[in-house]
This record gives structure tokens, C-alpha cells and sequence, in this order.
């Protein structure tokens, strides 16, 4: 593969297996990228779930700037085809977006292989299931990586890209270069890791805010407001590292982690370990029950509102 | 002061004990919202450094859509009054910004209380120091509050209020119209707690950032932008709680914690314990030098990335 530089980066033709929300998002994506793209997913009504999906994604998309002809129902970039082995087989890339279960990705990874080019790209959308594991019992399992976007991918623009060991390194380029592509920006772990890098940073914050609301220092709603109005705010424009670095002075991480580093290090021990108890469960629900409206509006509302960011942020240089 | 009304809600005089940054920052947020400022530093060269501090921030605060013309030097709504009893004498608020010593806090405290005005707010803006501990040796602890800002002050919304057990609740109303008054967006803490909210949540999240970067998983920079690109942009938008209710499906954060719940709660052992000893605190410094430009432009480039954001998002109606 990595002689066939024509086939590296050129994607063409994207097969995306699993019509869930994640498989419609990513279509959606492809789609306003210029993608020929095929749905496969055994599902009677598959069809009319992804047209639906692709409905309510278009408005978003065109906020963005993308064009969205693609995601019409009659448009001709859009087929479906139920057989795996058949959807794959001309595809320049297939994104797997099977339910999380070892052994149904492994058999669909080993038949997804006789099928396809010898050039296609082999990416898993899976969060918690590692491409060592999911590869086993391909011909080549070097080459399936895991492509994790954070949800939903045609908006949010992190892909986490965790090869295995085994992983070849052109594959991990073609990822890169694929994700980057669709406009997505792509992220390599050095290894595989549980919960990648975003969910874990994710779980870490969540794991203290469950503590400070399970200990009545604070409401949900509270909390979210304390984090919309400083970190998250912060966090939008400058990574943790970068705000740290900013915040120590003239003399930046060095400056700040002399000073501020031995309180931050004495905080550490004092943060709070909860578990997801059905007592604390029934807390966290009973204040969500205040965000007030349903979670499609409120939904609809965050989306606009990220959109809005997204195009303020845009003609911001990104670091590198 | 409960029965004084026009005291409770009239805020004209502010006095800000302590010229240093975050003493600076306040004098500009005040003197942008029409109040007549005192600063109170016995550093012979307070008013150079306040003067200049001030000329840095004015640009800032007019991108914001405020006023700035009483940020300029010869402006008569700024005075400096080296002596704290007599900077306090016709105080409304005192906003004070010592250093952070127990010792010293203390006795300015008993200072201020014989010397302002029996309606005047007094605030802290300490991160470490509780007011239950600072009040200590004052004729009234009760009036004593921690107003703590997020830095800096100028610019970030988030005003965390931390009363100690004897605050008297009228204080604690006080404090919040003061900070609303001014544009930010106070937050009131049940009870005191090491770190308030916004530090414990960053200090969690940044503690599993130094475990994944001392693994090698990711650089800073790559972390940085793995935030920038998912979490960030999302939590500047939706707090933690909000982002799960909307990640649920129809049915909220209820469902949410049913279906990824346990997984989340697994995740929690597996994060990372770091400690920020040498090596570590080597690596983070050596990786800090690929951010690239001086801090003080670096620093710049984000507060204009923040504003923009503030700019975008400020059309949209905030949680309640």
C-alpha cells in the first residue's frame, strides 16, 4: 500500500458500516465532502433512518459553510447495501461503526478484509474496543486502526486516531491524511489506551463535578454554569498545558509549575473518589430534570451555539 | 445592614486592596462599570504599575463593548491611598488581593472592619484561604466573604462565593448583586471546600493531562488541541452535566448514566496518579517550549480568541 500513493490520498468511494447515529453522522460528513458514500447496515429501515438523520444533520452542515446537496434523499452520492462483503468492495475507505461487541466487529473486520481492495483504509469508530483486539483474526491485522471521533463527528472536529502495535505506520498516515481530508482534525496516541485521550480527560473533570454535586457544594446546573463561564470558555481557546503556561508569567509552564505546582499537587489527594451508587444516580437525575426543555431542544440550542463559536474561532490560526 | 436597602444595592465606592495583577485586573473592571476606585498598596511604585497595567487591559475591555475612558491615567474615578484605614473610609466594597498568607490577611481584615463604613461588602479575592480562617480576630467574622475571580478577572465571567459557616446570608446576597453589577456571573458554594469548584475540576482534568503526557501518549501540544477540538468547544458551551443529558438520547442524563455509566464509573481506577516531581515537571517545561512565541503573545492571541467567543456567544440566552 504505501507504494500506491494515488490510492493514499485519494478517498473516493466510503463505505460505512452501521446506519446508528454515528454511521449517519459520519455519511453526513463524507457526503458534504464530496464522497460517493455506501450504508451498510442489515436493518429493514435503514434507508429511512439515515434520510431522517440526514434531514435534521443538513441545516448544520450548511451553518458550517459545507455544501449539502449530497445529503438530499434522491441524491446519487448515497447507496445502500445491506451485505457487507458487497458494500466494501470498492471502497477507498470504511468506516465501522458496528455495535460495541468483540466478537461481532472481529468477524465483520475478518470478512470486511476478503472483500475490500488491498488499498482501502480500515478504521473503527469503536471507543472502548482497541484495534489489537478487534484485529485478531484478520489476514493482516496490521491494518485496522481505530478512527474515534467524539460525538457527533460532523460537527465536533477531534478524531482520535490509537493504532495498535501492530498497526502499519502508512496506515496511520492514510488515516491522517483521510480525517484531515473531511476536514476533521486528527489526533495519534502513542498507544493504545483505555478511553483514549478525550474521555479520559472527560471522566477525570466528570468524576470531581459527580463529587461536588453528590456533596451539595453545588448544583448541576450550577456547576455547569461555574465551568461555561471559566474553564470550558478557556478550554475552547487554549488547552489545559497552554493556560497553564499563559498563567505563569513571563516564564510560562516552568514559572507557573514552581509556584503553583506544589498547590496544585496537595489538591490532588483531597478530590473526591464517588461511585455511580443508585442513591447518587438518583441526585444527578433529579437535577437534570431542571435543565428545563426537551433534550432535542436543548440539543438544538447547544449545537447552535457551538456552530456560532466554531465560525468565531475559525479565522483564529489553530496551533499546530 | 439587612435594613438598609439602598446601601445593599448601591455600589459606588470600591476599594481594592493589593496593586498586583489581579489587583489591577479588578480596578479595571470597576472603573469600566462606573465605580470610583481606590487602590491601597504601600508599594512605592503602585501607581506606575496600575497606570501601566491598566493600558494593557483598556483595549480588552473595549472589544467587550465597555467603557473605558476612566482606565486612563489622568482620570478622576482612580486614587491611591497607601494607608488601608483610610482607604477603606468611604468604602462600599472592599475587593481585597493580598498575598496569599494567613497572617497577613488576617490582620488587614481587622484593619478594614475598624475603619469602613458599617454597610461596606468586604470580599477576599483568595483562592486558598477560607473566610472562616481569615476572619478570625474580626469584631463581626460574619461579614467577611470570598469572592474568588478566575483569572483574570477583567475577563472571565466566573465569580465563585464562598461564605464560611457564619457568614451572615445577607453578605452572601450582597455579594452577588455587587458581582452581577459588574457583569460577571457569580456562583454561590454550599459550604467551603479546598479549591472551590472551577480549580478542583481543572486540577482533576489537569492531573490525568500530566499522567497521559508522562506516558508518552500524547504531547502537551497534541493534548491541547485533543481539548480545543472536543471537550473545550463543547464545555464552553454546555457544562459537564449538561453535555451527558444531551449525550443520552431522548431520555437525558437518566438514561445516560444507565447505559455509559458503568463504563464511565470502570474508567475512574484506570486514570492516571501522577506525581509533579522533577522528571515530570522537566518534561512539561521541555514541551512547553514547542507552544512557540512569548507568553505575553501567546497570552494575547487567546484573550482575542476569547473575546471573539465571548462575542459569539453572548446572543445566546445563558443557563439559568
Amino acid at each position: 500500500m504505501t507504494n500506491d500513493t494515488h490510492a493514499e490520498h485519494e478517498f473516493r468511494n466510503a463505505t460505512v458500516i452501521g446506519g446508528g447515529v454515528i454511521g449517519i453522522s459520519w455519511t453526513a460528513l463524507f457526503l458534504a465532502h464530496g464522497l460517493q458514500v455506501t450504508v451498510s447496515d442489515p436493518l429493514p429501515d435503514v434507508q429511512d433512518r439515515v434520510h431522517a438523520g440526514l434531514r435534521v444533520i443538513a441545516p448544520t452542515l450548511e451553518k458550517l459553510g459545507l455544501p449539502v446537496a449530497a445529503l438530499e434523499e434522491e441524491s446519487p452520492a448515497l447507496t445502500f447495501e445491506a451485505d457487507a462483503d458487497a458494500a466494501v468492495a470498492a471502497a477507498d475507505v470504511v468506516q465501522e461503526n458496528a455495535p460495541e461487541r468483540l466478537d461481532v466487529k472481529q468477524e465483520l473486520w475478518q470478512a470486511i478484509e476478503r472483500a475490500a481492495p488491498a488499498h482501502t483504509l480500515f478504521a473503527s469508530s469503536s471507543s472502548t474496543l482497541p484495534a489489537s483486539e478487534t484485529a485478531k483474526g484478520m489476514q493482516a491485522p496490521g491494518r485496522l486502526i481505530v478512527g474515534h471521533p467524539f460525538n457527533p463527528p460532523h460537527l465536533v472536529p477531534l478524531v482520535e486516531v490509537a493504532p495498535s502495535k501492530t498497526t502499519d505506520p502508512a496506515v496511520v498516515d492514510l488515516a491522517v491524511a483521510f480525517y484531515t481530508s473531511v476536514g476533521k482534525r486528527p489526533q495519534v496516541l502513542g498507544r493504545e489506551i483505555p478511553g483514549f485521550i478525550a474521555n479520559r480527560l472527560q471522566a477525570a473533570l466528570f468524576r470531581e463535578a459527580v463529587y461536588l454535586v453528590s456533596q451539595g457544594i453545588v448544583s448541576e446546573q450550577a456547576l455547569d454554569d461555574v465551568v461555561t463561564s471559566s474553564i470550558g470558555m478557556r478550554w475552547a481557546v487554549a488547552g489545559p498545558f497552554r493556560t497553564f503556561h499563559l498563567g505563569g508569567g513571563p516564564g510560562g509552564l516552568a514559572d507557573f509549575l514552581v509556584h503553583l505546582g506544589p498547590g496544585l499537587e496537595a489538591l490532588w489527594p483531597q478530590l473526591g473518589n464517588p461511585s455511580l451508587d443508585p442513591q447518587t444516580v438518583d441526585l444527578l437525575t433529579k437535577q437534570a430534570g431542571d435543565f428545563g426543555g426537551t433534550v432535542a431542544e436543548l440539543a438544538e440550542q447547544r449545537d447552535d451555539a457551538e456552530i456560532r463559536l466554531m465560525r468565531a474561532l475559525d479565522e483564529i490560526p489553530l496551533p499546530q
